[in-house]
């Protein structure tokens, strides 16, 4: 599980701002300085907004290993952090970065590849 | 509660790459066609992301209310969706659109005005 509020160092004022799921977390889109491109979609909690917002290295929380990675931190396709906002209704973060290397683990640049049929296209 | 999946319409093999939220979801991220602004994130069930494929008018669950809701249906910003596309994991959407009139409902044109602040660019 994430740390609890107890334990986080991040700021009281933002972490009364955050509305998470209900396995506590935050949405964090990734999106690419200078050519604006969404990288990626990732999971933050308190604790890894405040790891983010202090030392300007991407963290995540991760769902499906239940750890924090700092991004690149294997890979070494790290990501250095531009600028974070918080939405108006405090469930998303927009995080702009520059990207070292492919931001997804298949290798490609973003992780948005698999296209759906939007059939009301069709139909213009 | 969103629909079941037995009850959506949504084909069979895109429901099985869909990785929700314990609450059923996916995060849908909006990127406006032709300036690449991201604009908002939102939520969609499966049901809701069947209606945006057939539709293309972008249509969301909203957690808040617990209901669906066509984007623009009250205010008239309405979303005309230009593309759908899966991430890599199943758990996001990128949602790109053409806007009419504001994204957010506080009347910006995107929901992400509130910056944090990134103390390690000051030690840059």
């Amino acid at each position: 599980m994430p740390v609890s509020d107890a334990e986080t160092s991040l700021d009281a004022a933002i972490v009364a701002r955050l509305k998470r799921t209900p396995d506590g977390l935050v949405a964090a889109i990734v999106q690419e300085h200078g050519t604006g491109e969404v990288l990626m979609l990732a999971w933050m909690d308190a604790e890894a907004l405040h790891r983010t917002l202090t030392t300007g290295r991407a963290t995540y929380w991760s769902r499906s290993r239940q750890e924090y990675w700092v991004k690149g931190a294997t890979s070494g396709h790290h990501q250095s952090v531009r600028r974070v906002a918080l939405d108006c209704d405090g469930d998303a973060l927009l995080v702009t970065v520059e990207q070292t290397g492919a931001a997804c683990h298949t290798g490609a640049h973003n992780c948005f590849s698999d296209e759906l049929p939007v059939s009301a296209l069709e139909a213009r």
